[in-house]
């Protein structure tokens, strides 16, 4: 079909426009390397190889992070501190190939599109794209645009696409109403993504978060189940920009309180975007439950989810390939029974305060717009916390 | 705060900018004076001033029509025939205003962006926009920008914007891929938003959309409750891009089934959006059942909600001024009791079901992309139809 | 194991104990054999063989109708007008062999126990039990009883149940405050469930009912899909107890207006209970729809679902047998892609529609509690009322 | 009216006719008189005078405990460590005037009756009782025989009742399927519910419940936000049974890894009904955000809601003072500012930890049905494991 091809024509013209003028990406902060568990800190489980969502295999994971400027904002100008993360359930095929899914809002205070056909069809079709607040339209209607330019119609016959996108807002450090973030953005995420080690911190839509008052981002870790509990993977990625210093809590330590300095924020406005990805073959209602038990690893950390907080979670299973276009009118796909999901339950909410606490450890201190200086979580006083509390890893 | 004014500057730019090539907004159709009352089809209840959601005191509508282009589609060129629609429950100062609100997805085969915060935060924050689906984005994007434009943090003291934008699908007859709907079209819908007698038919978001195999798109309708039952309005407003041509059902009578000619689809691949607006002072749980209604006035025009319908309602109420904002840390609000509402419910179901006809009746024969032509609802053979089942109203 | 062999015997003394102050059984009413089509009632789709919802295989439905006293209601004597009804979706077999369901409230002005675990697990574990809103109790702890004498844990090995039971109001012909029903009560309609034709209008927990201000109750409905549909079946049962009179429509006829006579309400303060069964294999989430569809087929007839209307819908799917106790840690189940729904969901608000009328129709005037007199819709002025609107099927 | 009379002379017969066979209610365990704090646990946030969900002006709690038998399980026979919970909004005047509530399904394997009309309404019409898994049919219509005994048509107009029962399982220690729960049981904890101090562990519904694999039940808690925040309580009760004991964390320590010993169990089957109560003026969708907030005070117990697990929540609020029943066909409530709720929600958490802690340290070692015995949780070696992670409060 002949639309097919001017689009993917015009999307390359699309691509290639790239504004001279637009912040460059920038490469994965070197603090990327250090890792939650290095430093001391007791985790329960038993994390996958790269500790991270790409442990769930067929997972894929692309940034493209903006960080230009200094001083002053000036609106259209910067500082820039934002980007696009994009996670593909099956990498290159998350288009053709869609995932079953499920959905949850704890405390609604922010964007996930596309979430009422998840809900309705049980399918997400194409990736997971998290940005900032303000972004979220820009890098839909790129999803849409990169999609038609690969594809004909949706894998389920329809012609027509509802992309999900989440944010959450990084206006403290960042122009935020600039709207910097550009569609050759979006699509640098998504054609980059990678499976393997993955970057976190302040990088991708997490670039300039803000978490429990230190500076956050992206954190990913992942969970192996035994054999007996039938050797799945969970893995979780995160972009989070919630809480007050004071809740902060480590593995049950009251590191917050042991920390206090430096906190900006008087109450609680920031937002988390958890993704859980798993090979379990899961239904879709029974991803809405790994997807409600996110609400839990986040509360590990000290969250009370404030009124200001979007807390909107996702889960997808990559299990069931060909699930949305079979072959046939009626078709069989793979389920595990509800009695053995809790060794799943359990894995997503270990990851999920995990990947939380990787998404302090792995940044650096941010400084941002109007000056607004975000510190990192000092490692050694971490330790030094964990220590007084006797809970400092060996 | 500088960074509003710098914005606000940005804004204007922005809309200046109007690009000479984009289509140009054409002026509403003729036919949208003929209405279905008009016609002899008979419907219950009595009907505000206007018979339309502008009937409900404070709220304003506006449209932004593309019209342009014939013949072969050319991805980027044409021909187009989309819009957008914007609906302010409090005119111009919806920004500042909200309005408590409650969502219902019937069918999620669609999108609606802003729906967790309506349903945690029970306000709506603004405007309801409604575009083609794969321009949700840039109409969402492009009403942040002006409400920074306009504003400073929003009413509940947050500097972000999650704006409510929906979609139905107008492919068959535009270039939806050419994404040609721009940010300064959102703007003069919002801008251009007026109360009053309102357009009908191919005008706004509903500009390419065909409902039961008729040209369909923008429909309203509006009933007053009597003083016993509280003397309120409560107006509809529907984007209509539904239905299967033997479904269509009006005033019982199948309509659809008596004139089958120049049905083009072989399955329900459209949508409905239908915003409920009413003067009675309504909680946003009272409110979330109204949207629900809004299924069941559907249900009357022949509608079976196919898989491939996005089906996404939303009511709000215009009481309760200032309701976001108020000067005590504890405020009233006004609400009636529940076993108040049935007129308000049955008058729903009412608005609902004329709002789709008049969609229909107030349209012209449309020819689109690839010369696709959708036949209006031809109103002789209407009018026969009725009186074959002696329901033409006198 | 001792506890259930004990159980058993207890509960047969239960049930031996039989009180003869008791009301008595009744035959159900003669007018059962007539129904709406063979009134000229014309109707959409294809039924099945008893157009009943035991057309899908393996379900079965047994009644337990309670009919004693006249005149002065006096609590806890009589007159007595009600009963149980339960729906069994594997026959015998559905406490061992739970099928996958969904469930929704269109408004939740009623009863269904057991819908928290339905919606979690995706299953229901036994049968639909539908009393009076006075004896949900009775009911479900009487399934409780019943299950545990016959069975160990439950299939997805806990030792406890959760049973379906679901109601509508009877308080206007019954002595509703007098408790009637026993536990006997429940596992007869238990126990004597059966395949085939089965009774509707005044038996079971339709014994009480009104139904648009006519005598109401149980009706039953089914469609046969066609083979390029997956020849599907789709059966409905409902228990009706609500609108107004001069609400309701009988294929799109103003029936109601036509025959305004002894109405005896003021408001709409009934309710109507729902079940859809179907053996095409459908997963939890897709069952969530049907339930949904449930609706707009009672929309057909009129109701706008007041306030006072406990409007709940429950769909299961006899596919997939052994689904719960699958001999491995994963397993295979059937479904059936989003885009073939559309077939069922038509059969679906079909099926609801006639069930309905098909309920109003089997019936014959009853006269209660303190005289109350219900009118059954007169089968002559119904035809009159179609033939006028030139509806009446040849 | 007569049959008010009428009733209540059949129920009065029915209570006095307490059948000698059944088991009697004990006294309250003297361990309820220690608490978690007492013991040293370090808590956030200020409690009430009573640290109890009776700390909020009007709630009522009662009890009824049944205890009795011992060895062998004989169904039917005992040994019996059950009962019954009630908690009364505002006391006796519960029935007549109903508060606005909201809920929440963390787990939906429990039954919580009643909830669609609450989901529907906003209204708790009545008490919250609590018992065990297959005792709340008969508790459910006892409450319904006690409405009716005292008052006519429900305060929203309606002559029937839909009360909310809510049940965890409690047969590993007590012969539940003897069902040896009558109603007179229910009447009982509706009628002696108290202001003030109330019992925790193994009392009413909570008797015979095990958490984290020790002895739990019933535990409650509470919290006075600041004046800043409004000077609103927020109490809570818990009827604990959930959660295996490798997971049990108490201000953050890892206590079930530090207190292996004598756990039971394989797999958690538990469930936790969670009641929030606040006297600050929040509108049902308001009160659903803090039934969300409990399933974070269970995660920093360590729980991760397993899939046997029956986690369900309801929140309610006594402000607003006849708000079923207005005067006016329009009238005021108060409500207060959504983001002034952070607070609540703070306070929802940290007393949901805390009930359950005190649901714990409340009890005794309990001997139950075939000499089954669940530990206490030692108050010693609890003291020790603070200490041991310097979390023992001086």
């Amino acid at each position: 079909m002949l639309f097919r091809c001017s689009l993917a024509l015009a999307l390359t013209l699309l691509v290639l426009r790239l504004d001279a003028r637009e912040p460059q990406t920038s490469p994965p902060p070197q603090s990327a390397t250090v890792r939650a568990r290095a430093l001391g800190v007791p985790f329960e489980g038993t994390p996958g190889p790269f500790n991270a969502i790409t442990d769930v295999a067929g997972v894929t994971v692309g940034y493209s992070t903006l960080i230009s400027g200094e001083g002053k904002l000036e609106v259209g100008k910067g500082p820039v501190r934002t980007g696009v993360t994009a996670v593909l359930p099956r990498g290159a095929a998350s288009f053709d190939d869609p995932v079953y899914a499920g959905v949850f809002s704890l405390n609604g205070n922010g964007e996930m599109t596309g979430t009422a056909w998840v809900e309705e069809s049980g399918f997400l079709e194409g990736p997971v794209a998290i940005t900032n607040t303000h972004s979220v339209g820009v890098v839909r209607d790129a999803i849409i645009a990169w999609r038609v330019s690969k594809a004909g119609p949706d894998p389920t016959g329809f012609f027509w696409s509802l992309p999900v996108v989440a944010e959450t807002y990084d206006g403290y450090l960042s122009d935020i109403n600039g709207f910097h973030v550009k569609p050759e953005h979006a699509v640098r995420a998504l054609s980059e993504a990678t499976t393997g080690a993955i970057a976190e911190g302040s990088v991708g839509g997490g670039t300039g978060m803000v978490t429990y008052e230190f500076k956050g981002g992206t954190g990913t870790a992942s969970r192996l189940l035994d054999e007996k509990s039938g050797g799945y993977t969970v893995g979780v990625l995160v972009q989070a920009n919630c809480g007050r210093r004071p809740q902060l809590t480590i593995a049950g330590v009251p590191v917050g309180r042991e920390i206090p300095d430096g906190a900006p924020f008087t109450k609680d406005t920031g937002s988390i975007i958890i993704v859980v990805a798993t090979d379990a073959p899961l239904l879709p209602h029974q991803l809405k439950r790994l997807a409600r038990r996110a609400s839990m690893g986040l509360a590990r950390t000290g969250s009370t989810s404030g009124n200001g907080s979007g807390d909107l979670f996702l889960a997808f299973s990559t299990a069931n390939p060909g699930v949305a276009t079979p072959a046939q009118p009626k078709h069989s796909v793979e389920t595990i029974p509800n009695d053995r999901l809790d060794g799943i339950f359990e894995a997503t909410v270990q990851g999920v305060e995990e990947a939380i606490v990787n998404a302090l450890v792995a940044n650096q201190t941010m400084t941002g717009a109007d000056d607004h200086k975000i510190l990192a979580l000092p490692h050694d006083r971490l330790r030094a916390a964990l220590r007084k509390y006797n809970r400092l890893a060996p």
